[in-house]
């Protein structure tokens, strides 16, 4: 058999090939969007866990759109309007997957920001859409270059990382929300608003959702896998039930359903008194780490490398010396530090900022500062100062 | 947002429809193809589930092919040639709907037996391919009507559900899987050979998988919902490693990977020294519901009524004198026992053969009885005899 039309330019993703990489012994990897393994709730897990086995209506078949419970759970803290309705998805990678077989037919149009979240940038390619990036700047889209797109009348969807950015960590400010909301209701364009980093903010005041102000143009995707573990595949995709609908047609399609077992121990969890505390803990950790890395990047970095100050997530963007950053990446890699180039967060074809995205969430403050050295090491060998 | 052209001529499941009707307050349920709830092996899950919480590993990133412990068993149980290998699934439906995705173009012809699986016929719509139907006979396929669909020189793949067929419990003989194999490698043409109820074989000796007569011809779905459990989600593909390499790349961006946690848990189970012991006794209480279904049915059944027998799987076909099978399973709803009309397992178009499709794993022998005195009635009320 010949592999389908749509999948032959789709490239297996470097991220989970570097992973590999990454996890040889004594490599100390900055390149995967992982968690940190040892801060886990188990703890807070364990009882719900333990009662699995004792409650066979859990290993059933089960609803298409999720558990029961946790549905109902959902719609009462996420205060869902009464024509807003939620499926729980195997991950928020599926609930992504879910929107563009549901809503694209090929070549219609997906607007990102670039760099942008290389498994979105998959999904759409499996789906054969036309997609097209604007710029990001500081504080979010370049919104003339966004409103110019949309104006074409031709934009099917938005999609956004607007809280800590994959791979930028760009947080958009209040204004662009605003912004960004007023251009899809006037251009009837659906916010496709990713939002698995917006737990980790360590620093500031939370900015309310972009969908917030406009929630009946927009989906809005949660992830459980930063905030409980990523190992059960859990996330949350919420907006109006005539969109939720369809996605849930096509995910009897795609599993039928996610793990029941795991949505009950996720809704156990997130009920749980020391939830908060978890949260909390969790952000002082990354914040500390944070903290860490970018001291040890100020103090060691060659010139002609920049990195961006961040309020939360899991990453930051380090722009180095114009160099080809795949040769980069594979130095460091030489170098016993994992990182990721720049390029695989773009588009072939597109201008690529040479940069590595620096992940500050999975490694200890003194692997960290280990870290840092190997990586200056690499790029003085790499990269010629501009 | 307008839903893709893809999704607009599929139907959601009349089948999951029905199972919502079914869990009314007294209606006994012969619809759904769930396993006995009080079977479920958790006792042999107990221990894995209980130290879960302990192997904070578990919770992390996993690898998309799946867990690397249970590909290792699964190499060693399933004897897989060396260019061959495996992805665990999301359940057995993912498999489908990632083979869909990674080999179909639109337009593309798959072979299936009519009736067949729904959830077969609903990954296939969703691709876009074009779905020929064959007769079924009571051995299998009609094998001068597939040589001709595949003697066309445009056939990709022929879906099949070889051991206790979903819907009929057509179990194909020895001499058609060597044929349709034969076949197969003569006309390149690919089996998926979806084997749910495999295991699930009460009466006679087990004949070989068809794809073990067209081993580099085949890829082959196993699931885990009916001889563990279903709310897991778990399945497993296998075949050569060139055709589940790209199915790995589908998976990335379909939801990166399956629950690790349920995956180890699996694998705890597979290895337990009672399962083969749990097998058995799953066997025997299915055969025993079997009969029980059975004698009643020949008791009690009208006139124009015929249904076949089995040696294992979840479900008979009733044939029913000619009538409206969708008002039929209506009339039988509203005296409180749920069944499948025959026209679900059917495209468009297609001639139904009248009948209905009766689960038997699912309610107790004394249930069956009710249930065939209520189904008795409904189809004295709804069919006239011929």
């Amino acid at each position: 058999m010949k592999i389908a039309k749509s999948l032959q330019q789709i490239q297996p993703s470097y991220i989970r090939e570097i992973l590999a990489a990454a996890q040889t012994q004594g490599v100390i990897s900055l390149a995967g969007g992982l968690p940190d393994g040892e801060s886990f709730p188990l703890d807070l897990m364990e009882d719900s866990l333990n009662t699995l086995a004792a409650s066979p209506q859990l290993f059933q078949y089960g609803h298409t759109a999720g558990y029961a419970p946790l549905l109902d759970y959902f719609k009462q803290t996420e205060q869902q309007p009464g024509h807003h309705s939620a499926i729980v998805c195997t991950g928020s990678q599926q609930a992504l997957d879910l929107i563009a077989r549901a809503f694209l037919n090929p070549n219609d149009i997906v607007v990102m920001e670039a760099p942008s979240y290389l498994g979105a940038l998959q999904v759409f390619g499996l789906a054969q859409a036309n997609v097209q990036s604007i710029q990001q700047r500081a504080d979010g889209p370049d919104l003339a270059q966004l409103e110019a797109k949309f104006a074409t009348g031709e934009v099917v969807m938005f999609y956004a990382v607007p809280d800590f950015h994959n791979p930028t960590g760009v947080c958009w400010s209040l204004e662009v929300r605003q912004k960004v909301a007023q251009l899809c209701i006037q251009y009837n364009v659906t916010l496709i608003e990713d939002v698995p980093y917006r737990e980790l903010r360590f620093n500031g005041q939370a900015l309310p959702l972009t969908s917030s102000f406009c929630p009946d143009n927009s989906l809005v995707l949660r992830s459980f896998s930063k905030i409980a573990t990523p190992g059960i595949r859990l996330g949350l995709l919420t907006g109006k039930t005539d969109w939720i609908n369809p996605l849930i047609k096509v995910k009897q399609s795609s599993d039928l359903h996610s793990s029941v077992p795991m949505q009950a121990v996720l809704l156990d969890l997130l009920k749980h008194p020391n939830f908060d505390k978890h949260l909390a803990k969790l952000r002082d950790l990354y914040q500390k780490r944070y903290l860490a890395l970018t001291e040890q990047l100020s103090q060691k970095l060659p010139a002609g490398c920049q990195f961006n100050t961040v309020d939360g997530g899991m990453f930051i963007w380090l722009t180095v010396p114009d160099c080809n950053t795949y040769q980069l990446a594979q130095a460091a890699i030489d170098n016993n530090v994992a990182v990721v180039p720049s390029a695989v967060f773009y588009q072939q074809g597109e201008t690529v900022e040479p940069a590595l995205r620096l992940n500050f969430t999975n490694a200890s403050e003194s692997e960290l500062a280990t870290a840092v050295d190997r990586l200056v090491t690499a790029i003085n060998e790499s990269c010629k100062p501009i």
